[in-house]
């Protein structure tokens, strides 16, 4: 049945980093490979409560079939959330999805043919990269400076006929690195100059921990694009709940695209969810994890200014999961792995984040997942890999 | 942005049965239009016990990422109970979805080209023709007989090229129809002659309530096809839990297009359903589901024979949820629709299961969710309408 298979399957591949994951299994290997939050600042025991009230209190309806758009109570908090913040949300043009991954699939669904151009951070998403060439568009990319994209390049893809710009500027996977305040504005500023959709990913927003919480591009565009929010990294990914917020015309064409897919978002996840929110502090426990997780990211800033040779650069993120490492050119971060994984320590080569085999030199480490023990010890061993492997 | 939306937009539609519910949500009204299964049969206790299982015992776990594969054990019972019914399936090559509705978005994005041809049946499931319908393929429609579909005209449509044939084999939505024995082999030897792939779906197989179980098409076939089954219609399908059976070629590819749309499925809610099954019986909790469905299916047939015109002929289903009715050439069901709604009963017009816009004088009526009282009252109202529409 080979010769059945639509072209697109021969662009799209399974996720390298899906592959690595197995590699890493060996509990002997300390792995900073995995994108997973800290299981153990998953709220279990109030889950386990949320869903008992569930079962007992809404019993079978939590249990049938509901809305494409998701869990009305669900949506009404979501926007809540989001005026905490400063941002006025209608909770009608907010669809729960099927974790964040899904609205990357209906998004490229809903808005693009063959050879579209989509305009993605370099390096950009993985999980985005995989959704949308599923559709085959052409990609192009904009570097990824400090504090965000630079806007010279972004304004010549726009100019060249972009039709999307797909980013995460809070604490980007896989680099670590947030837009500044300026370039904010800035990428706001091309968005409506060249009308262009802005399909902006924001996982890790919430989990700032240095620095000044920043509004997002979203807030500062005059014709609002598409917002993406997750549970995934603030309460637990394994409920697979995420949203979208779009505006009616967007927002009634995405809702088309999610039945399609799946129906709706599980009715018993989006009911425990909803519950666990009314009913504990989700703030505070925010905090918890920007507390844990700002401890491990200093742990790891300051072990790999202690083991790693100077030759290889870091970002420093004040949020998320992630950081970034850049050695010198011509050297090969796949390489690095083999030997790396013999030394028992593991890490993503950047290569996969890149549509234009560059990256080669890059390597992404995920602090989340590691106590600060874990820390010192992995990234002392892959210091000594890259000190024998740089010689 | 309306000029923005991609092409495969202009031929996608909102669900219009999803536009009726909304209609029949005034609780006067006799709705015999959902596709929903009776609340009342969810084991509601039983997954409360099942949960708090898993927080207890399996806790964080259940909440973090995990395979796009689905959980082992889960894949292991589904494995099990097709051994009890005599089908040999590895747990390999079984993966879960959200949904069998994911399935079939998935299969589309793994084998359909733009105007690749893929034959339905006449009627066919509105869920598959939507899901499809993104991926621009051409719809080549085969007749459904009594006893499944018209082998001549499939043999037709596999001759002028089809990709695939998508069917539901077992108590048709919306038709009721089954395939008899014989037609399963037809069908069977005619997808290895040409080559066809065979999208089996197979949502309502388990609930026969009369008659003889019999094997699936895809049993029957020397080169397998994919099979679709979902826990949504024998325990609850607001798990949003489904599975694909697929030889390990084809099953790689749909792993790949699965991790591209949502990663993989609810932790949470496979954690619960593997555990509400390791510890309840559910083929006795099948049995109840049957013994009620059965028992509503003989009371609309019965009263269908009382209240509706003998004009109006209706298959008379073994099974499953769906019962069908067909009024003579030139009665529109739309028309007859807002008729009904004005008696106060509604039911879903055929037409949507079309894609050439004939079954005009069709409709779809829904026996699992509503009790014999009900069922004896809406039929009268339904028959009323009718009669008065007839005339």
């Amino acid at each position: 049945m080979s010769d059945k298979f639509a072209r697109r399957m021969g662009t799209v591949h399974r996720s390298f980093i899906r592959e690595i994951l197995k590699v890493t299994a060996n509990p002997e290997i300390i792995s900073f490979a995995g994108g997973l939050p800290n299981p153990e600042l998953f709220p279990v025991a109030a889950m386990d409560q949320a869903s008992h009230e569930v079962f007992a209190e809404i019993g079978a309806s939590a249990l049938q079939y509901s809305t494409t758009e998701g869990d009305a109570g669900l949506r009404s908090i979501i926007a809540s959330r989001y005026a905490g913040r400063g941002l006025e949300i209608d909770p009608d043009s907010i669809m729960v999805t099927t974790g964040s991954q899904q609205i990357l699939d209906i998004c490229a669904k809903v808005f693009l043919d063959r050879g579209d151009k989509v305009v993605i951070e370099r390096p950009g998403y993985l999980g985005a990269i995989q959704a949308f060439s599923f559709f085959e568009p052409e990609f192009v990319t904009v570097s990824l400076e400090d504090d965000g994209p630079n806007l010279e390049e972004l304004e010549e893809t726009f100019k060249d006929g972009a039709k999307c710009f797909y980013a995460v500027p809070n604490f980007q996977n896989p680099s670590g690195v947030s837009y500044s305040l300026e370039k904010r504005k800035g990428v706001a500023e091309l968005l409506d100059k060249y009308d262009v959709l802005f399909v902006e990913d924001d996982p890790y927003g919430e989990l700032r921990f240095s620095g000044e919480d920043l509004p997002s591009v979203y807030s500062f565009c005059k014709k609002p694009g598409i917002l993406c929010g997750s549970f995934s990294k603030i309460a637990a990914p394994g409920f697979r709940i995420g949203w979208v917020v779009a505006e009616k015309r967007i927002y009634d064409k995405l809702v088309i695209a999610k039945q399609a897919s799946d129906l709706h978002t599980s009715t018993v996840a989006q009911a425990i969810m909803r519950r666990y929110l009314e009913t504990n502090d989700i703030e505070a426990h925010v905090d918890l994890i920007k507390e844990r997780y700002g401890r491990q990211c200093e742990a790891m800033v300051e072990m790999i200014g202690k083991y790693f040779p100077s030759e290889v650069s870091i970002t420093r993120p004040e949020g998320g999961m992630f950081l970034w490492a850049i050695m010198p050119e011509g050297f090969s971060s796949m390489d690095l792995f083999d030997l790396a994984i013999k030394d028992k320590v593991a890490f993503v080569p950047g290569r996969p984040f890149y549509v234009d085999d560059s990256g080669e030199n890059t390597l992404r480490l995920n602090f989340s997942n590691s106590d600060e023990k874990k820390i010192e010890e992995g990234i002392k061993r892959l210091g000594a890999s890259i000190d024998s492997f740089l010689k």
